[in-house]
């Protein structure tokens, strides 16, 4: 790649396998790939996308540095004739929170998806030009999760045939979407539907908020920015918004009708298409996010991985040179199963991408039966694997010692723009109680016609699983991965068993077939061992779809043989870490516990000599890392050294300040100092 | 407290302890109730000391700002004449890191520890009135833990009876110091002392970095800031510095001489003061950094349990108010946990300060004997302390939903200040090492005349404890102290000697007495494991200490009370948390293990009615809290309506940018734009 010295050159000269098929692996094809390493380029040539100034722009220079990427972004667009996919990649790369990430993920979907034929051709050949920007505006001020809770109406008025866009209270301001703070002249805004005096739930409505001349906000709109989140550069280019409403009247055809109608009398009608595209939407966008955790989580570990190579710390024999940081065990076993983790959730995700696809035949066959479990299971997923990839990158920060709290390292930046993945799209653990819901109702319905499908099939075999004992003898019993799956499956299984059992006692036994009010009490009472039940489900998931990747043919020399390592280390990582759930379940031993225990320290010697070159399979560029420590060639304190004296406070070598507040202090004269 | 209304009223009167008692209880004295209350007030009502805007400066304001605090604070310090105790309460609440943080606590204390009574009477005084200004600077850009590989050299040179201070290579450059960057006019040095050739190893020089008059670095010096650091404000008001010295000379009488000298001929010779009082300061400063990790977990604590108070989120019956976030069993699985934490790391940082005192009283008699028990014990319980605080901070933000990620609430810059700790003053995995291999030795001495004392004398009873099996029997039964005493015991009995059997595989059984190469190896080897066998140590003194304390007196109605369900959910948070230790070591069965997760539910709900209380009794005002979520009056929403129009982005309704970039979007013109 670039530069001239490499300092890793030792450790990719000595890495077991080949790191150009494994890029493609990771890419997911040889076509996902060149379209990525094409824009990754293109991006990180241009000064014009430059970023490491980022972190010292105050919030107006942010923000309008932030306005021009955008606009060059969408410049480069138009002259490269760029397909949609090298557009999206190109924008990933680019890497700056900003409007146009709700413009073309949030708001051209939701009419996409909500919107009838009518509507879409009015509104997306205006989107899709940028002639208007839109955003997503749902949750509010008091009203986060909750959607069926928003306070905004929409009251039908038929003399008029329009729409009265209303916020009733300060806590129905529209509160947190992006790109509505500043930018956006239009917004899909999600209000409870009332006609007739008649409250019809949350619907969505496509509102004009800024006039397309001057930009100034319509006649009742009030909007502006939320103001500063958290970290240096990071979601601070965004312009979260608020937005409030006085009376805000819009055409009737501005109501997003394609599942549900207002007639121009104020009737409230339904139309034929089923509701449950709505959950369509929700699988595709939780898929992207579970797709972006991997990427996310990646970027951390390849800078960790790299300054653990490069890093020096004790152990040096008579003046000889400290032993590189990467190989104490204590920095391989938190650095490692982050590491399998970022393959882990990178085939989950693929897999996922397939499972959207299913959903969405069966969804236009009319075939409803597997949307509960493909809901259930994109929820857990994109729950376990942003929660993981948020505490994973601020861990990765860790493993740098003290210069990983430096904003050169690319790091902290990373942290603070990931982590409100962990809220948005759903909250990670109203997501987990989701998924508790549907392994409940799973459970109770056995026996029925409705049999478990897809990632709950193994609760078919529930009372096989009850008696499970895992026959692991000897450490290698543990590379089997029917040994993995059958305790990973057992454990789940166990888990949800025992919180039905407990939730029975709560439940009214006449009316067991559904969650009754009882057993909405006893949800609430166990819902800490439901969140742990539902973790345990879809850790299962991403196990074996792990496991399932490795059944596939995979080409190029040791590639499958380092992924099946990172397999095990990913799988005996979880069971370590939950070794009270395998013990308390009986699903394993204490001694077959400390031998799965034994195989991951071997593990982690294996996979060792591979770290680098794992790393670089995810072909990330210096640009897109953006971090000092994580340089692919490892010359890293140089460049610290450099990029330390661009800090503004070096612009002078008396700090502004000093005569005023430092030179009276020194010589005791604060007593007369204005200050 | 301040304002009028009080939408926590409610709250606060159906608690059922008396909060001003318990007030008393966490300031650890009435005495210190009252120092730490007045000053408190002083500052919150002073604007000066304001904070509100601190996110939004860029570099320079904020330090310049920085500056301008720290002398406005030291001006009023003299003004008042405030005691040495007062003064530094009143520097904790202005709550912006400054270079008088490391002139206060490490520079006058490293002069005070290692200094002789002559270079006290020269220096401090200078230091005591601020007529010069000190720094620490001990880590290297490439060197940081291990402090035997500084490469900075401190040569004597016999003809002109100085030392010459040289940075060798750019990795030995000074590197993090705190005040180094653009304040600091002196600075303890450490480096390699060499006379004759020969290498002493590591010693502190006090040496001078800039004029007393221009402030200009002296020659031979090159200083500056190392760069942007995690966060907004946070850090980035600390000039956190580099430095290289090209062959400095300081005359001999400024190498901190307390242990060991230098003489005129440049003899190296050794004092009659032991080397061991070196490890009295780390003692001291290690005990500080536990009693800030229970103030900064406690202030995240305070603003989540109040916000969670304030914050309704689903479960509304037709129309009426959703239910209080703090009523779900979830939040409170992870809130309550957290405010049992902030309480126990209280209290044994009270502990400590005792332990301390006791151990300088032996010192100075001489008495070595628990000074390597006394110095592990502070080693682990710094790092136990300081990571669950980092982790605890970042969860209670994540308890807060999408609004913890705003600035205005507080979290964001807590955390970000916060997490340096986890590597200063000790790696925290490099701490636990050094814990895990006093434990080692521990039992490797039972039988002989060196009996384990103070927080490891339980391993004298090793033999006993192997063969614990808790006798637990019914869910109360977990109340009992010594149920849980035992339990955490024979864990962390069970798992150390479990390392020592390993470790003997290495050892060559003939010299098995003192660590050997082959137990190095063996330490390398094992080091997981001997990091979670010494997290099961400190996280048993951390409740022994807590069980110690209710043996005491607590006066005032109901403070005990709650103080007993608080450790009781310490306890039992941390053993399911470490089920599996529990299980694998047979300590408790699966049974008892879940009898304590009942107990732990039924104490959430004991506390529950509490909570405001509870965390009212931190005592802090809402300028110190510096958080719209947790303020007092719980008047949540308006404020932080209000809070998002300051930011610079709303200056103006059309934003900064409008015209070169989203108008020729908007209007198809990019083609011809200048972007």
């Amino acid at each position: 790649m670039e530069g001239m010295v490499d300092h890793l050159a030792f450790e990719r000269n000595n890495s077991q396998f080949d790191v150009d098929e494994m890029k493609i692996v990771w890419a997911g094809s040889r076509h996902a790939f060149e379209v990525s390493d094409k824009m990754a380029r293109l991006v990180a040539s241009d000064p014009a996308f430059r970023k490491d100034d980022r972190v010292v722009l105050d919030r107006k220079a942010l923000f309008k540095n932030t306005l021009r990427k955008a606009a060059y972004a969408w410049k480069r667009i138009i002259e490269l004739r760029l397909s949609e996919e090298e557009a999206a990649m190109l924008r990933s790369f680019v890497d700056q929170p900003a409007f146009t990430d709700l413009h073309w993920g949030m708001f051209v979907p939701a009419i996409k998806g909500q919107g009838t034929e009518e509507q879409q051709k009015k509104w997306l050949p205006l989107a899709h030009k940028m002639q208007i920007i839109g955003c997503y505006a749902q949750t509010e001020l008091g009203h986060g999760s909750n959607v069926q809770g928003l306070e905004t109406t929409a009251t039908f008025d038929p003399r008029t045939d329009e729409f009265v866009i209303h916020s009733p209270t300060l806590t129905s301001s529209k509160w947190w979407p992006g790109g509505l703070g500043k930018v956006s002249t239009h917004a899909v805004v999600y209000a409870r539907l009332i006609t007739d005096g008649q409250d019809h739930g949350v619907h969505g409505f496509i509102v004009q908020l800024r006039s397309l001349d001057d930009h100034l906000p319509l006649p009742g709109i009030t909007v502006g920015d939320i103001g500063m989140k958290f970290g240096n550069g990071a979601y601070n280019s965004m312009d979260n918004g608020m937005l409030r409403f006085d009376h805000v009247r819009i055409p009737r055809n501005q109501m997003l009708m394609r599942v549900s109608q207002v007639t121009r009398e104020g009737k409230y009608v339904q139309s034929s298409v089923p509701r449950q595209l709505v959950y369509g939407t929700m699988v595709y966008v939780r898929q992207t996010i579970v797709s972006d955790a991997s990427v996310a989580l990646s970027r951390a570990v390849c800078i960790a991985t790299r300054y653990s190579a490069v890093r020096r710390q004790f152990g040096s024999k008579e003046g000889g040179l400290e032993t590189q940081v990467i190989d104490y065990k204590t920095q391989q076993a938190r650095l490692f199963p982050l590491l399998a983790s970022a393959y882990a959730f990178r085939f989950v995700g693929e897999w996922l991408k397939w499972l959207y696809m299913d959903v969405m035949k069966r969804l236009q066959a009319s075939d409803f039966s597997t949307l509960p479990e493909a809901h259930a299971c994109t929820a857990g997923l994109k729950s376990l694997t942003t929660s993981a990839t948020a505490d994973g990158i601020e861990e990765c920060r860790k493993l740098c010692g003290g210069h990983g709290y430096l904003c050169s390292s690319g790091l902290p930046e990373l942290f603070a723009v990931y982590i409100p993945t962990c809220t948005y799209e759903g909250d990670n653990t109203v997501l987990l109680l989701q998924v508790a819901r549907h392994l409940i109702k799973t459970i109770s319905q056995l026996g029925s016609r409705n049999k478990p499908v897809g990632t709950t099939s193994y609760i078919g075999r529930v009372e096989q699983l009850m008696q499970y004992r895992s026959d692991v003898q000897k450490v290698e019993d543990w590379l089997k991965p029917n040994a993995v799956l059958g305790a990973f499956e057992a454990r789940a299984a166990k888990k949800v068993v025992a919180c039905a059992q407990n939730l029975s006692k709560f439940t009214n036994p006449e009316e067991d077939e559904h969650l009754n009010n009882h057993s909405w009490l006893g949800f609430q009472e166990l819902s800490v061992d439901l969140v742990e039940a539902a973790v345990a489900h879809c850790q299962l998931i991403v196990v074996s779809k792990f496991i399932e990747k490795l059944q596939q043919d995979i080409p190029g020399k040791g590639v499958k043989q380092q992924l099946e390592l990172l397999c095990s280390i990913y799988a005996l990582f979880l069971l370590h870490k939950h070794l009270g759930d395998f013990l308390a379940t009986g699903c394993i031993t204490p001694k077959q516990g400390s031998l799965a225990n034994e195989l991951l320290r071997s593990l982690y010697s294996q996979v060792r000599p591979n770290a680098i070159a794992l790393v670089d399979a995810f072909n990330y560029t210096d640009h897109y890392l953006g971090s000092v420590l994580g340089r692919y060639d490892g010359d890293v304190y140089p460049k610290l050294y450099e990029e330390a004296w661009k800090d503004p406070l070096n612009d002078s070598v008396v700090p502004d300040g000093f005569q005023e507040y430092i030179r009276p202090m020194l010589k005791q004269q604060l007593r007369n100092a204005r200050l």
